[in-house]
């Protein structure tokens, strides 16, 4: 059979300046290519196991799990899982039954509405705010609540989109005040901004390793409340020391050792995140200043932004290459991470990118505006 | 906050002979392992996506799932899974409800059970013969599945005890006979020797890229009949691009470029099967010279092999050591992957070990028994 180069696959980008929402925190650490090399054979982390991930002390997973990440996250109980859609249906599959009712935000992560799928559910959504600012005013849940009587709510802190934070924690008093199981999907928050799951009185946290805590993926975990322990962690009957909703373990290899090895270095940027989102600030209002508009809080509380852009979409309409011409003039100066075709309005992140980075590729925006004049 | 230090994290056994049946097949080829640090960093493969992971042209996952591994399973389609439990899980949750029955074998490995525990299934076992053979007797799904009318039958080809091979074809027949959906757990069969699902009568095999397929975990694979196709891989209602049981994409990072980069090469050893199967064959007939005695078929059909070894046991009662003296005395040879204090009985699997590194195995154990006559 004639197969494309299987033996020798490359990746293109590896040298842009990615600006990649999915990808800027999900770059490996040198600990962690280290490891990725060193754990590399299927099942190499169980050398040493006596049948359950969590106990296995060489490589440390046993300390990892019950002392490092707990601590890290303000939650009791900590559980890998093959990443932070896993982690979302691995929660609602324990809470819930077939035609129950949940309630998730309107700027949920599509994964997050598949895992509720997937459960059978009846998802009602709690609707944001509309255009410009499109965040989530979490007092909204409170009539849902009242209305539809939610075995479970989930908030996306922040959403993908348009990077909005909202009030985490005010939700939190609302979901205890109603006595509701109360989630929050923080793949783009945990690993790069500071997370206390008790202080924003949640009862689950998820994460994502691969999207923000520069791990190989797929990989995630959630945080847990101990007061759902036992019935989200539920032993088998006939294996009573392996989880149901693990379907015993979940990483059996590379990821987990990728995860560990970087985390010294994300605990150190979570502490960094301040200069991290003055960063960010700077460069939206750089942006602002080619009449870029900034959709979502502004001032912004995150490195994921959302620029409407009408000046590129003008061009484009008149450019020989259509919506591509700004792909292709951006990867020309070295950088990528803006999807193919997309000139009206689009996605970035500047997590962990240098300054002197940003200031080329704010550089490039204003050469490819001035290049084009002409077609305005 | 002390940590161990995770920013350098060894595995110890990377140089020794490793038995262990878990790790023989899963070992990376330099292909995978050049693809790890190609695609390591998180969400590496979805530079060119447009939203779907089975599409994606760069690397060439498409041509991969979507031609090439049909091919060599001989099935309609294939998904990829985060590994074989997942995968068994993902049939199970698409094709039954709460309640229903199922059958499995009495030596399905304990992932199978779990899958079916989290699917609230009502699991009947098929009995095995007992030992010394403990193969399963296909014929024996007959009378439960009149008994039962189950949803689905899943049998493990072979089981990760004692490596027998049951007559998958044999129950394909049945099961067609029944109309009933028959699923083939292949996690130890798919990638070290020749699998057809066509051929065997079965609508689903399920792989595990981490165990048999060198590729870095977690990663696994389903290959589907296309008479359940559209019920397995229902698409979501909001997202209509994005399969449900899947939560829309699975292998988010490196775990795929491996399993690409080892194929040609997996593919090749699996044509080797023949010879590989004979190695294993002379390795058990030379055990047996020490009065091992194999557990399971004989002559064996499988790399995997269980041998219960009670002259070890002897010596371990008289020990210092206790049963802790083998794993000891081998791992002062070079060779591990026998659990730690098994002495009454154990299994290995010589799969992709040199003769020659088998030959030291072998001096091994007479070694071992030699040194300790005086304790019998």
């Amino acid at each position: 059979m004639d197969y494309p180069n299987l033996k020798d696959l490359k990746r293109e980008n590896n040298n842009y300046i990615n600006l990649n929402p999915l990808q800027t925190a999900g770059k490996l650490t040198e600990p962690a290519k280290k490891a990725l090399i060193e754990f590399g054979d299927g099942y190499s982390i169980c050398d040493f196991c006596n049948g359950v991930l969590d106990e296995i002390e060489k490589p440390p997973i046993k300390t990892f799990t019950k002392d490092i990440l707990p601590k890290f996250l303000g939650c009791d109980t900590v559980r890998i899982t093959n990443g932070a859609r896993e982690g979302m249906f691995l929660i609602m599959h324990a809470l819930t039954n077939p035609k129950d009712t949940i309630l998730i935000d309107d700027n949920a992560h599509y994964s997050c509405i598949l895992a509720a799928e997937r459960c059978k559910l009846n998802i009602i959504k709690v609707p944001n705010s509309k255009c410009p600012i499109d965040a989530i005013d979490v007092t909204q849940y409170e009539p849902y609540i009242k209305k539809h009587k939610p075995k479970l709510i989930f908030l996306t802190y922040p959403e993908g989109n348009y990077g909005n934070l909202p009030d985490a924690k005010k939700l939190g008093t609302i979901a205890k005040k109603h006595n509701i199981p109360y989630a929050i999907n923080c793949a783009y928050s945990i690993g790069r901004m500071p997370v206390n799951m008790k202080e924003l009185g949640a009862d689950f946290v998820v994460a994502s390793g691969h999207k923000s805590m520069s791990a190989s993926g797929p990989i995630g975990l959630i945080g847990i409340n101990k007061k759902y322990e036992e019935k989200v962690l539920e032993r088998s009957k006939d294996y009573p020391n392996k989880v149901i909703e693990c379907l015993g373990c979940t990483s059996r290899g590379a990821t987990i050792a990728t995860l560990m090895a970087s985390f010294p270095e994300v605990e150190q940027r979570v502490k960094n995140w301040d200069n991290e989102l003055k960063k960010a600030q700077w460069f939206a209002h750089e942006l602002e200043k080619l009449n870029f508009i900034l959709i979502g809080q502004n001032p912004h509380r995150h490195d994921l932004m959302y620029f409407k852009t009408d000046i590129l979409y003008e061009i484009s309409k008149k450019h020989k290459r259509k919506g591509y011409f700004l792909y292709r003039e951006l990867k020309k100066r070295g950088i990528i991470g803006i999807k193919p075709g997309h000139t009206k309005s689009f996605k970035l992140s500047t997590y962990s990118i240098p300054k002197e980075d940003l200031k080329k590729v704010i550089s490039a925006f204003k050469e490819i505006i001035d290049d084009n004049k002409k077609l305005l």
